[in-house]
C-alpha cells in the first residue's frame, strides 16, 4: 500500500508531523509534491470536487480517498498502523496530546505572522516581536510545562511504546530548538522528561535513518519554524 | 450516565461546542463551573497530576477520567454516543471538518488578539483592524467557501443525519453573524447550503429547546466571538 502525501515541498512544516510517523513506522509513502511538483498539487487539490482538503498536508490513499488536517491523519495512520495505543483511553489520550502540539504550533505560527497571514514577517516585525515577547516568557513554559507534567516518569505519552504523539514531540522540541535557541536553552532544564523523549525519539532507528537522508527538510525561514534572532531572547 | 463539563461559565467560547452536541443528543451533563465556580475548576485541573487538560473545556467521565481539547472531546461523544457516523471514512471525514472549524475559530481569536493572548483587546486594536481586515477580505471566503463546497446538496456534512460537526457549523455561523454582522450579510447569499445546513441544526428539538433556555450563554466581548464595530466591514 502506498500513501501519496501531499504538502508544500520545500519546508517541513506541518507536512513534518506526518512524515515522522510515517518514517518511524517505516511506512511507505511518496512525497508527491517533491515528486510532482506544486502545480501538480494545486491541480490535485482542484480536481477533488467533494471532501479534499482545506489546505495540505493531505494524504491520498490508494482508492483516492484524501484526509487532510494533520492530527487527522495521524489518528488515522494511528489506528490503520499501530502507531497509537489500542486502548481507547490511551488512543484518546495520545489525540488530545497531539491536539496541543497542535495549539502551541499555530501560536509560533502567530509569532512571526501576527497581523496577517499572506502578509511578509517584514510588513510586521514590530508587532511579531510583541507577541513573541510573551510566547518565550508566558505560553512556552505554560505549554512545555503541561507536557513535561503529563508525561512524568513515563518513556512514552501514551502507553508501553512510542506513539505519533512522541514523534510530533520530538519535533516540536527540535522546531523550537531552531526558532529559539537561547529561550531553549534556558528552559531545557525545566523539562528533562520532555527532552529525554526527544531523544528516545531520535534513537528510533526509522527516525535515525530519516535524519541522514535527504528526505529530511531542514528548517528555514518559509516554515512554521523560523530562526529570526531578534524573536528569541533567554527569558 | 452524568458528564461533568468543565469551561470557563461567562462565555461561550470553545465550551459551547461541547454542549451543543449534548443538547442536541440530549445527553445530561453537569456545566460544572457554572454550578460550582471558577475556583472550583482551577482546584480541578490542579488536582490532576497525570492527564489533565492544558485549558478548559474538558469533560470528566464518571470514572474520573478527563478528556480534553475540543475535537477529541467530540470524537469521544460523537463514537460513544453515536453524533458521528459509524462508517470509518465518514467519521474521519466529520473530524476533518471540525479540525477545520477549530482552526478558523484561531484565527476569530487572533481578529482581537494578534500581539498578545493575556493582553487586552484595548492594547492592540489597530493591530488587530489590520489582521481583521485580511480575515474578513481573504480567510473568511476561503473558510467559509470551502464549507460550501465540501457540504454540496447534502443535508448534513457526514452522512444521512447530523453530527456533532454540523452542530460545530452552526455555531460557527452563529458567531460569525455575531462578529461580523456586515461582513456576513454580504457573504451570506455565496453559500446558501451553509446557512441552510445551519437553519436545520437550529430546527433540531434539542437545539431549539436549548436556544430557549437560560443554559445557553450569549456571545459577549469576553468570549471568542467578540462584537468590535470597528472590525467589521461589508468587504
Amino acid at each position: 500500500m502506498i500513501y501519496r502525501l501531499w504538502y508544500w515541498p520545500s519546508i517541513p512544516g506541518r507536512g513534518e508531523f506526518v512524515r515522522l510517523s510515517m518514517e518511524a513506522a517505516g511506512i511507505p509513502y511518496e512525497d508527491s509534491a517533491r515528486e510532482q511538483g506544486v502545480s501538480a498539487m494545486i491541480a490535485d487539490m482542484g480536481s477533488r470536487k467533494r471532501r479534499g482538503p482545506f489546505a495540505p498536508p493531505y494524504l491520498v490513499l490508494p482508492d483516492d480517498r484524501a484526509i487532510a488536517q494533520t492530527g487527522n491523519i495521524l489518528l488515522y495512520l494511528g489506528d490503520t498502523h499501530g502507531l497509537a495505543p489500542a486502548d481507547p483511553a490511551d488512543r484518546l489520550w495520545v489525540h488530545q496530546v497531539q491536539l496541543t502540539v497542535a495549539d502551541m504550533i499555530a501560536e509560533v505560527h502567530q509569532a512571526h505572522h501576527p497581523c496577517g497571514v499572506g502578509a511578509y514577517y517584514e510588513q510586521q516585525k514590530s508587532e511579531a516581536a510583541r507577541f513573541a515577547a510573551e510566547f518565550r516568557a508566558q505560553r512556552m513554559p505554560k505549554y512545555l510545562g503541561w507536557f513535561e507534567k503529563t508525561l512524568g516518569e513515563d518513556e512514552w505519552i501514551g502507553g508501553a511504546t512510542w506513539s505519533y504523539a512522541d514523534c510530533s514531540l520530538f519535533q516540536l522540541i527540535e522546531g523550537l530548538r531552531y526558532m529559539f535557541p537561547d529561550r531553549m536553552m534556558a528552559l531545557e532544564p525545566l523539562i528533562p522528561a520532555l527532552v529525554a523523549l526527544h531523544d528516545r525519539v531520535a534513537a528510533l532507528p526509522g527516525i535515525a535513518a530519516y535524519g541522514e537522508s535527504k528526505r529530511r527538510t531542514p528548517f528555514n525561514e518559509d516554515g512554521i519554524f523560523r530562526h529570526y534572532p531578534e524573536l528569541d531572547g533567554t527569558e
